[in-house]
């Protein structure tokens, strides 16, 4: 019997911390205001949106034409979502009312059965349901009760969880496996996991059972048949001609999900699918859909996932690829995907105690997901390049999909509401609790309150994480509560001790799958903690099967990967060359305008620039290398100072003895 | 006064080599009897190509619809020139006859006023010279000039000529500065150069005007203005959709050529260009047309050549891009493009007299021209990549453009017979002359009959170039003849001495520009001559700037990029690891089915296969790599045992006296 963890309230969770203070009031006082304007085509320059008018005509409050993507709808949705999060614990009422008129624009726009999506309101009345792989119905229709079961969660108003409520029981009305009903499943997953977070806020168990049923039918003949039974509707026309040659792994629909053994297809659908299926799985009781699940997680992080935790190497498609194939500077990384790929994560880690799970989520969240935004919050990548030469972009249009800087907003807007709602989601990667055990997954200061089954207790944590590495934790638990606490060790480095930080002494601690379980606590008393964490300045290598990093290092500190940048290092990047012997240690702080950039430094080398003009190629002599102090700068919060080369894998020299900086 | 170097005549030149009898055998006797077939559509299992159809239609012999591109007659246009070399001083008659009833077809195809085009005659009659940018009338007619000329000067019959003076007639009638005529120039290049060749066919000097008005009219704003206008015609519509976002550059019209500093856009069009303008500014006196040619060659040769003398760094415009972008697995290097390079090097030497030119045809030649086809001579390849891994090919699509095998036949099929009209060209590119001095660029045994201004010789070559060193080269004047041998030094190698191979004294010879120049030669005598060109196994190195090249080295010997392919060397090339002191030393000959692969081996390392399934990133250790023989074969041969890995460029490891081979 499969148990799941549970997540903690986000208003438990108090969060007052160094490095999440300030992503934090970015996302929660500059990115969701400014994206609300936008919703509103408020902002100047900014592609249109357009995503509130839409709404507005399908509720007859305006007159115009539909106009962005089939899913435009998802892009207000996810920014409820984020809002519902910012909302827990917070007074916000600027944006709070922006959300509660958008909750009452969604529910005049959704029709009376419970349908809702302006798209086929507006543009196809008659066609509703009628184009399963593309239309995207589902799609939004999740998110939209992504965004309910939080707002309702976190602010206890009913409004938009009785829209999703209605809209959910449309689709079960519709989907399943009756004779009377469409036997079909969507060509975007999202809709699965978010009916089984319905379920599990309303109890409803139809929801589950329809998660499941479009969990079962993916990847059979009948569902396939349905696709193609589609496709020879008269009038039917391709919503993405441009996909068209893709064939059915792009949308995880090749095979029954059960014996999917690799990652395949679009990588935000293959994640938001693997989701689902540990999401039906523990609450259906059925491990052969978790199990299915932990393989793909695998498949992906051994085979198929960037050092940044971006994953999908391929543009067109938006898609894994093969094994090994880790192209650093045209692969895609969509930041969405490491979005899903933290929800995976986080969601196996819930059914498997294990920290790898979370290790993997960390590496998403602190590298891509943050680096998809800008330090001010209003410009973001979508796809997520571990090398960039910016002439190189501009003038090689294989690389058209990569850009040298984040843009103010994208006509697939899909990334940023993604990265605000997770940012503002961060405590339900942060704890998690059974019974008697508090897992605490993130070092991030601050207070928590939180119940467990025999009384409740309070945790405050201090740490400069992922900067510094001390933590201390105090506990204070109410009398009768039986609580332990489960630190995760990232698999990193290794956690020396832990102290008890009044009287000096070791605290007895159990390892186990990634976790350092402390004995019960004594009740009704404080316990303050300490220990260390690590960060390890290290020099990374690829498997050797990797083609596009052999011979290469990269640097890591903490969770934390770091590049070089042109800022820092001058043009030509892939002059610079380094040795893993020579250590890394913190370097100054860089001015980034909206907070300063931590730095790295280490003693590296660099081809003189002597006589480098006058040829192409020439007979291999030892490269002149000149002595070179690297700045390394984490990955995160690259492209926040003008556009420039980046640079994450670096050529590897080995000079024996030559370190100034290591040696000194 | 800039004067130009003369061409042999192809009949002078008796080839009779081992490397070169295997090459040019195949394309006489296969590839251009399996061309013509493909031409007439006879081919099972081939892409379409119906070009002879075309004529058919045009010429009112047959019946139907215009079917392939809108250039598809220049590909008999090619074949025939291919032909005509084919023909020279050798009895063919099947070829001949096929020849000679294709000029019957493309006569009974050519409007009364001289034009021919099958495209406009059979889809758009009323729409001549509508489209310059697109329409490619003008290119057509350039490879119909080129064929007449060569099918001439080989053959003798002037059939084809005289339809080519009534087709450049009527364009000298359509295009020039006269008010009344077209003030226009074509969007791709190749006309100018055929014009040029057609005046020194004809000594008519409106062809040379017109290739020069073409020249000097094109990238100003005269020029762009015609575009403009045209796409302004009711009813215009784009050839290549595909091609709309394409600026000027990709055209070279985006500045007048002479202000071209950088090679840019459409990598064939560039070099056909640039070849023109050296012929026209040579035939006109302009030096500026020659030194804007040469400021282009050495951008191009410094900045964006591959090692394999491939060019284009982009599938999409099939461009030059930007300096040191030269990405070895997605990079374009089309076949015509190497072609186009050779033949800009042979004018530029022709002009400059000056090696390094050759040294780039070279380059060209063995490795990128020679990699196109087969060495069954009846598949090839359009674009050539310098790493490949099949799986990523096949499931990466930003790698769409790269095959991991050549194909029988394109749907563009301009690179097939660009191939072998080089191939039975080969003597235009070995020998040119001035009144007293012979060039010898080529290494290639056989006899050849040159008659210098004062009378004539005979010159026997014997050489195993470019696998083996030694030249021996037998020279025997009339009486009478002053003449001079300048045998080109490469630039790579350095020839020790020359030696009068009778009496074994060493013969003085002057350096200059990349060629050893006799003192003249005793008149009405014999010299035997013998020196070696040190092939020197050597490791090369790319400029740091280029990023994908940087801790890598790549062997050649001679003239000849080596690769590594996965039949002689195992799945996963890009685990091995090369140090340049291990010298290569030539290894054992591999059956390659139509012939033997010369290789070469060399100590080497590879990763060893210790737990490397288990692990995607780790902490960098020293890797653990084990001795390995890499075994090395030429480019020009690669994948003609199957689909595999093949990779040219190595990552370096230093290991001081590890090496077996080079210390035993």
């Amino acid at each position: 019997m499969m148990e799941r963890l549970e997540e903690l309230r986000l208003d438990e969770i108090h969060i007052d911390d160094g490095f999440w203070n300030f992503y934090r009031s970015v996302v929660r006082d500059r990115m969701l205001p400014y994206q609300w304007e936008i919703l509103n085509d408020r902002v100047p320059d900014a592609p249109k949106s357009h995503c509130v008018e839409n709404f507005k005509i399908a509720a007859g409050l305006a007159e115009g034409e539909y106009y962005g993507q089939v899913f435009q709808d998802s892009d207000i949705a996810k920014w409820l979502e984020a809002v519902a999060y910012a909302l827990a614990g917070a007074e916000l009422p600027e944006l709070e009312a922006a959300a509660d008129q958008a909750v009452d624009l969604l529910r005049k726009a959704q029709q009376e059965d419970g349908y809702l999506d302006t798209y086929y309101t507006i543009k196809e009345p008659g066609n509703r349901w009628s184009n399963l792989r593309e239309g995207h119905e589902l799609y939004v229709a999740g998110h939209m009760i992504e965004a309910a079961a939080a707002y309702y969660e976190n602010t206890g108003k009913r409004k938009l969880l009785d829209l999703a409520v209605r809209m959910a029981d449309n689709i079960c009305r519709t989907f399943g496996p009756e004779p009377e009903k469409i036997h079909g499943c969507p060509g975007h997953p999202e809709i699965e996991l978010a009916l089984v977070k319905l379920y599990r806020v309303t109890g409803e168990k139809a929801y589950l059972d329809t998660a499941k049923y479009f969990l079962d039918l993916r990847g059979t003949d009948l569902s396939r048949e349905r696709y193609e039974a589609e496709q020879k509707r008269p009038g039917f026309r391709h919503i993405f001609p441009e996909f068209e040659h893709l064939g059915y792994d792009n949308i995880q629909a090749h095979k029954p999900v059960r014996m999917q053994k690799k990652a395949a297809g679009h990588a935000v659908r293959a994640l938001y699918l693997y989701s689902a299926m540990a999401d039906a799985g523990v609450e259906a009781g059925d491990e052969s859909l978790v199990e299915a699940a932990k393989v793909l997680f695998d498949n992906v992080v051994k085979r198929q996932m960037f050092l940044t935790g971006g994953v999908g190497s391929a543009a067109d498609g938006e898609c894994f690829t093969c094994d090994y194939d880790l192209p650093n500077n045209y692969n895609y990384s969509e930041t969405c995907a490491s979005v899903a790929l933290m929800m995976l994560g986080k969601r196996l880690f819930q059914t498997e105690r294990d920290g790898k799970y979370m290790d993997i989520a960390e590496q998403a969240l602190y590298n891509t997901v943050l680096g998809g935004m800008s330090l001010k919050g209003t410009e973001f990548f979508y796809v997520n390049p571990l090398e960039v030469v910016p002439e190189q972009l501009a003038a090689n249009r294989t690389l058209h999909h990569v850009l040298p800087q984040r843009r103010k907003w994208m006509g697939v807007a899909c990334c940023p509401p993604n990265i605000a709602r997770t940012v503002m989601n961060l405590g339900s990667y942060m704890y998690a609790k059974d019974p008697e055990t508090l897992f605490v997954n993130l070092y991030v200061s601050g207070k928590t309150d939180v119940s467990m089954e025999t009384g409740c207790a309070r945790l405050e944590m201090r740490t400069g994480y992922p900067f510094e590495e001390q933590v201390a934790v105090k506990v204070t638990t109410a009398p009768g509560t039986r609580m332990r606490l489960a630190f995760r060790e990232p698999g990193w480095t290794r956690i020396r001790e832990v102290r008890d930080a009044v009287h000096g002494r070791t605290i007895p601690v159990k390892r186990e799958r990634g976790y350092l379980y402390t004995e019960i606590l004594p009740s009704g008393e404080t316990a303050e903690l300490s220990f260390c964490i690590p960060l390890r300045e290290r020099w990374m290598q690829a498997n050797p099967r990797v083609p596009f990093d052999a011979g290469k290092a990269a640097l890591m500190r903490g969770p934390l990967v770091y590049c070089l940048e042109e800022a820092d290092n001058g043009k030509n990047l892939a002059k610079i060359r380094v040795d893993p012997d020579c250590k890394a240690v913190p370097g100054p702080d860089i001015p980034g305008g909206e907070r300063s950039i931590p730095s790295l430094k280490a003693q590296a080398f660099r081809v003189s620039e002597t006589e480098e003009e006058a040829w192409l190629y020439r007979e291999f002599r030892e490269e002149s290398l000149e002595p070179f102090e690297i700045r390394a700068v984490p990955y995160c919060m690259w492209n926040n100072r003008g556009v420039g080369e980046m640079r994450v894998w670096l050529p590897v020299v080995r000079k024996t003895g030559a370190c100034n900086i290591c040696r000194g």
